[in-house]
């Protein structure tokens, strides 16, 4: 099935029951949430029809290509459909290997898939930021980006939404009177979205775990559509008076390590994220895996997913990416810069909402102590929560005030 | 019904039900989420029974001398029990009214209590975010710390969470070997959460709405919860090298600027997630009605609340808080100072998630053009997903490669 999700998956799956054997395997492979993937396979399961809920990437051209394919469901499903999967599936350029797995029971296929969708919104956002900087802060041209963008795509941050990036600034308008404008010049700044971004973050909520980067992407999103209100806004409200300081050679590199170091951050709170949820909905998820068959056909696919595919190849049970030495040392060379464009742009005022979530993240991540202590004074001072200590365990509430 | 939010809500309606007539008003006076009000409304309603869903503030202390009281449900019952809240409920301080008002039909009282615990998760992260760079980096004791919430606490930051932050940090150790020290030190800083404040964010997502300042705080208390993570990787994780350079006496002031600069954005992002869910759900909240009620009693009562009451009721119609001109002032004139701390706590590791989606929030919402743009073009790379243009109506697509 590759129909629109929601209802019409319903709809379709109801005219194919009657038609079903015990034993036959079901796909769905639209942009299905996995709440609806769980329960569509246990409601089937119990009929003896495999239901597989499909997660795939890759866009237009993924599904010309070969896509990278999040199948989730019953494994001796799996098992009957893998070799056509196989056949489908994107082909990674390191080894050749076929970007589809196993990925685990009932809704892990469409959380994987839902999860890519959240670090696609991070990656995006990010790299829209450093364009922000770079244009308008520092005022280099379109062309002059785009060979910039080009640059960059031949090292570390080598990927498929770089690249892109790339040509699209070498791209002039092809409607307007004057076709030597850059098209990105005429197209409008209302970001849309289709759902699984914020999906992402919803489950990140309900499971607990820090997914900021994303979610300020899946925000970034949702104020660029108030273009009326932020035009009007922008005639009230003042910019910062301040001067910047900055070198104009020297930002570009600093925002590409900047842009490096937040994506990192992105991708360890995404699989942060993975990890979690696959202990809770316990699914087994092998997180080297996830790496492994993003490695091509999709929208966040790059070079880097080698390093995280190597970093849980050595270290399996890897609790953090910042955690294994590539990374660490990535945090370490990079986190100046990251800071030194954070603290720039926020001085001139240019919105940097997920950039600035990445370095807070990495503050909060290595904190051995946060002013959660005073939180949970503030919580038991209120509403009588109780606290732990520090010095021995238990749950404990201060007489902070005489009752009256 | 004051139970358990739930399950227990159901088994006290189910209870309850045999014994109610046509025209009964039956109220949940729980945390339940909106979800479940707005079904147990409709499912009521069939049988002619009143439901009022009834949001709560004020902890321990507004349990014995008056709540702020959030009742939404059929009008008609409101008014049956008016006078019986009215006595209930919490008197402002400025004009003696009494803090409840009818919010609207079925779920909006639980909505607007909702919103109310995500914006005191907002206030209390700002505030802890205060307490972290002026203790740990700018270096003030403890002591001197409740002397300086004291003396905020006399200005326009006068309210209810900076008052009993003084006194926290005047309260020394009733349990340890050394009774002298703050007992603020003997709290672990694990901070636990209830989920009103997550449901907030996840609707906030749902409805589309940039929630940042509120959602980073409950990110920053998922974060602070991986006390053992945290504790490993700060001994791997390094801090940055560079030393910053600020004055230990100015630091105090611009600390406070920025802290009412990011509650400001932090109830202007709360009151349009109220405004948007009004008009999606078709409740018609009274937004000033909303600060008023919240002047006494409940948890974020605070002096500003007056002034936001203020703003409603001379434009009921306002686009966002921060277009009226007392905010806009506010804006004006305390952005530089969350700006300077924003870059300094993020040039020396203190992390400030809230504080810095705040000036993100302003940045984006006062800026006439954002990065979208290059979204939209990335986006119609990849997906065909279609542009909008600056210059004609409608959508469209272009042609950035040939088929293969």
């Amino acid at each position: 099935m590759m129909v629109k999700a929601g209802k019409p998956t319903d709809a379709v799956i109801d005219e194919l029951l009657p038609l079903l054997d015990k034993g036959d395997v079901l796909i769905d492979g639209g942009n299905t949430n996995f709440h609806d993937t769980m329960a569509r396979n246990a409601r089937l399961d119990k009929s003896g029809i495999n239901f597989i809920g499909m997660g795939g990437s890759g866009g237009e051209l993924g599904a010309l290509q070969g896509p990278s394919l999040m199948p989730g469901g019953q494994k001796e499903a799996y098992d009957l459909v893998e070799p056509i999967l196989k056949q489908i599936a994107a082909k990674a350029p390191a080894d050749g290997e076929p970007c589809v797995t196993y990925i685990g029971p009932n809704g892990a296929g469409h959380y994987v898939k839902m999860v890519h969708n959240g670090i696609e919104y991070g990656d995006e956002e990010l790299i829209d930021e450093s364009y922000n900087i770079l244009r308008n802060l520092a005022g280099y041209s379109v062309d002059e980006l785009a060979d910039i963008y080009k640059d960059w795509n031949k090292g570390e941050l080598d990927s498929y939404l770089i690249e892109i990036t790339a040509d699209i600034l070498t791209h002039k308008d092809d409607l307007g009177d004057d076709k030597s404008k850059p098209i990105v010049d005429m197209i409008l700044d209302r970001g849309a979205n289709k759902g699984t971004g914020k999906w992402s973050s919803q489950d990140a909520l309900e499971i607990g775990i820090d997914q900021s980067v994303i979610t300020e992407a899946v925000y970034a999103r949702f104020i660029s559509m108030f273009k009326k209100d932020r035009v009007a806004a922008s005639k009230v409200l003042p910019k910062p008076e301040g001067k910047v300081d900055f070198d104009k050679k020297e930002i570009v590199e600093k925002v590409r390590e900047a842009l490096y170091f937040g994506k990192v951050m992105s991708y360890a709170q995404g699989f942060d994220q993975l990890k979690a949820a696959s202990d809770q909905y316990e699914w087994n998820i092998k997180l080297g895996e996830m790496a492994k068959i993003w490695r091509a056909g999709c929208i966040i696919r790059a070079r880097f997913l080698q390093n995280i595919t190597d970093a849980y190849d050595k270290n399996p049970a890897l609790q953090n990416l910042l955690l294994d030495p590539y990374f660490t040392d990535i945090a370490k060379k990079y986190q100046e810069s990251a800071r030194d464009v954070v603290a720039l742009a926020t001085k001139a005022g240019v919105p940097v909402p997920s950039l600035a979530a990445a370095v807070s993240y990495y503050d909060s991540y290595r904190s051995e102590v946060l002013p959660a202590n005073l939180l949970q004074a503030q919580r038991d001072y209120f509403g009588a929560h109780t606290y732990e200590r520090v010095d021995r365990p238990g749950s404990f509430h201060y007489t902070w005030y005489e009752e009256q």
